[in-house]
């Protein structure tokens, strides 16, 4: 697999989960969007960064004991201790939020570590302590019992299920206000420079709107209207012919 | 139809929609508060308008493909544009909010043409953007995904369904950090009034209640109580006969 | 029954709800944490208290008019008349939040009367206003109905469940940032020591994982980890055995 | 409690509870249905009787062990031997079909001593053998875990809740095949003996629909529909006039 | 709007949905299938033909009494009695089964106009008596109240959402074991042509299967078994051009 | 791996699951049993055998194309083709039931190799055909969408939750009226054998219940029943000892 180049990441920064959203859907791609995890963290952080995997299973009592923790190998532990510094650690908990997935401590190493976020479809316990890390976190609810009491980890970096969403190791993961959305490895760059340029424009859009224009002919643009926006774009405006 | 007098807005915009709620059960009417769609404006904006109204229905893949919004006369742009000033937005997404209803620039533009609100059982995007806007938005959750991915915009001014709630076109939508509730259009005068009154002795009885009255006696007041209460309404006191 | 000693009252308010799940758990006991009920108070506040209840059933439409609130035996009125000073007033909604179980003025007059704090599975109403007072308040949503809308109060300090954990009158409630959970009374003493023990040295490791330590070792901690712990309690050292 | 009139169970043998449910909206009663427990019974029997309740709280693991059942007091038991013949055991398991709340042996006892059917918002185990009992069932769910795995019994005879709706203990219990709807123990009476004359008049109306008459005039009837059908009551017609 | 003809309604009434789900896929169409509808009927009848709309929104008590059915004009009534005969009556209760959205004698009377089927994503009430009707019926469930509990009718024919699949008038409604599937009337005649090709090829194949085939090669199948498949069809086999 | 004894099949297929569950109960199991997929056969067959798992994530638009069955290796398929005679196909399907998770061609060539049963918590599809069969399936619901739809097959034989159960490859698999239940494959012997001598007493117990026993001293049985039971044993009796 490729790495995830600066300038695809640093667009991505930039460009709302709305924006690609819209971008993957004229792709014939609808259901990207992870459904029921917002943001916990408190600031409005972006997160972006390639998928790292953990799957948990439903807990069998006489296995997901408290001892298993004593085993470096735990999946979770691993997950915590080896997911690549820049990349996200995504959760499949099968959407069953009735217990954390992980807590203070683990979100605090993985931030240590260089983790770029953490999304689960299950809970986050310590949740306040989390919310104010400098990573950002996304989570389908805030919850205390620990993870052993309904998530049996099995899998690192396979693909998953998370929040009604595919999610292949590598895959782009991208959050912002609006939740998290997935964007196939394969045409991450692609999506990411479309969406650069299509957020200027809207950019420019929401500037005009904001004077007062009408949607007829500034939402969508009409020619006159991109005119115009190409015209504020200067001397970094060759992009532009992707809009 | 006839218009929402200032005065009865002017009363709705202090009156809480927790009081509203038990004028109407007193009435009969149980079903007019709007399940399921909190406030996503940040400050505790007030909001009172009549209802204009847009429907969707499920989309479908072959029509409701992006080159729709290039028709200005597309249900949603529409609604955008030709809402009166001082109306609030409502619309029916038959409580689907796994894609949005409307994003950033199309809450903009409402609001700058003077609209009192939008409250979709559907998602909005761009929510950190319309959380800050001088308008109260109401929503089911935020969601990034384009409303074409799962609504088809259909009619405007029908009578919907919004949140379990029946909303009439020009029917009074009040909302608070309770959320949104539906006055019938006949009775919203009446009810404005009352609930005028209402909340005028409810404040009366929770500074008694924070000086250490107990409930009885004081909530629901008694004869002495009511006594006392009208004896602070001085000369803007004539109202209270509606108590 | 005995009453909270305030050694155990003071441990809880400085344990988290996370810490007193893995107690549970380690002593079989999965259905604890109340599902469902964020906080709704916007500040951190801590709530510990012995839990007093209030069951509803389903309303019915002939006897569950405004007038009961005229009888100040009715449930719910006597319940915020008589929990005692310090308890926590735990309601039974049956996971309907379509009405509120109490308002603002209610909120109010358990506080004063020393209530510490409120749950319920149900709604309640004037929501901004009691997320702003000197109590905890959990709640599964904001909801304006009054609770005649949808809920009979019937008892007093019954056995209930609430979010589908079960509450004994008595019971220790605590809550925090990721929610509640309920201590069965019998084990509260010894579950709160461990806690708190539990928690310091959790504090301890989260300070070494800031400071760059792996989890391998530290949590959970070997040996050499928990002598350095111990070497930090000091004087105040000596509870640590429980560890 | 008055008894059940055998007057009153005779009509209500034959009446739908759709009908009952329009009889009781006329009367404001709209929550009386009990929503999501469907008949488990193969065959389509009619059920009659007054409700005899146990409540159920969410199960404690310290608890509820399988050693409960050693005790012949336990909630449960002492429901299935104490229903008095002719009532209906109504369990309230708050609408958790994760787990029973009687299985086969517990049913067959129950009709043995004439109990007049079991109506439960939880699961049922044994499920196949119950639906061929001589007694009409209704539950949420099949369900093979034992009740101690989600319920703990702790009252009999109290008010409780069941799929929604209020029932106290001497409610009439009605069920046929599209579920079962509870009529207040105070207007029992009154309700059986509109509803059994609605009855005889829709049944003269589908007639007349099956014969090809329209819905207008025909439902609801007009006057020259109400005629003729008198005509057809002849000597036992005098109980029209309720209609 | 064109008529069905009886060559695409012959092919459709021995087609599979599920087939029809699948042509329906390769052409992009996702959500055309009715969810959470099954069959009430008992028997296997198949079912086909034009959608006639009637769209509910959220009942409201003081308009949604028991007169309004002495008004003829009412939509529910108008629709059973103006559903043109061979057309399917789709109601939209935005999946609302709380209540019934028709009863009985409804059924019966559309059923005697030559109906050709009902559906509904809300409930529907002597559930036992319209199982057994010579006319297909899925509802969302059992229902014993009366439509104005929960439903107020307000249009007829327009576009409705049901069971999250979007109908439109003249839409072709295809009905068996499975549930419900809708085909846009644009291209129902081509799929039903495509469809009733394909079963043919499903129904050689699970005879090959059933004979001990593998998957491999007759699953879909190969050039070989295409060319068997084709020399059964004997002077029939024109169509197979189309698999 | 072991293979399941004939004597153990022999044991469990006339075991209940609800005797089952409450063996599991015993032994602090609570969560074996799957939630939310009843039986899809009409007649009662019983279904026994070691599982053999299929694990879906969501399906992505662009890589689940119907092309993808001409691969005789896509998981689904090879899933099919490779399930050992007299184990179980258990599906993950996420609990998503809106689309099948497969039809009447791929279960019927699955009964033709011999599989002992079909378990899904997804739909399946021509779901009368499949209801028919000589081998008993058990799904979420009925649905016509083909599996790409909303399903991605990844994996054969790993560890998968179905219906909120964990289920490990050769775990045994245990289906009657009731649902299925899981027995870890560890202890499925000890279990079978209790099991087994549990529901002989069971059909004791019942049959004195039927006679008119009371439930005290029968049931749970006393050392008098349970003396009488033995007696009924005979030669036959030996294994009474473990009840």
């Amino acid at each position: 697999m490729t790495e995830l180049s600066s300038e695809t990441r640093d667009r991505l920064m930039v460009v709302s989960t709305a924006t690609l959203a819209t971008i993957l859907f004229k792709r014939g791609l609808r259901s990207q969007f992870i459904q029921g995890v917002p943001r916990l963290t408190s600031r409005p952080l972006k997160m972006v960064g390639p998928a790292f995997t953990l799957r948990y299973i439903p807990a069998r009592e006489d296995i997901d004991t408290i001892e298993v923790f004593r085993d470096p190998e735990h999946p979770q532990r691993k997950a915590i201790e080896t997911v690549p510094p820049g990349h996200v650690l995504v959760m499949d908990c099968r959407g069953d939020h009735s217990a954390a997935s992980a807590g203070g401590i683990l979100a605090t190493r993985a931030m240590i570590r260089g983790c770029a976020g953490i999304v689960t479809d299950g809970g986050l316990r310590d949740a306040d302590e989390i919310a104010e890390l400098d990573m950002p976190t996304y989570c389908a609810a805030r919850s205390a019992p620990t993870n052993l009491t309904r998530h049996h980890a099995v899998d690192l970096n396979v693909p998953i299920g998370c929040g009604t969403a595919p999610v292949f190791p590598g895959d782009i993961m991208v959050g912002d206000g609006d939740g998290v959305i997935v964007l196939p490895r394969g045409i991450a760059d692609e999506v990411a420079l479309e969406g650069f340029n299509q957020d200027k424009l809207e950019s420019f859009v929401l500037d005009e709107i904001r004077k007062g224009a009408p949607l007829r002919g500034t939402y969508p643009p009409n020619e006159e209207t991109l005119k115009r926006f190409k015209a504020t774009l200067g001397d970094t405006g060759s992009g532009s012919g992707a809009i």
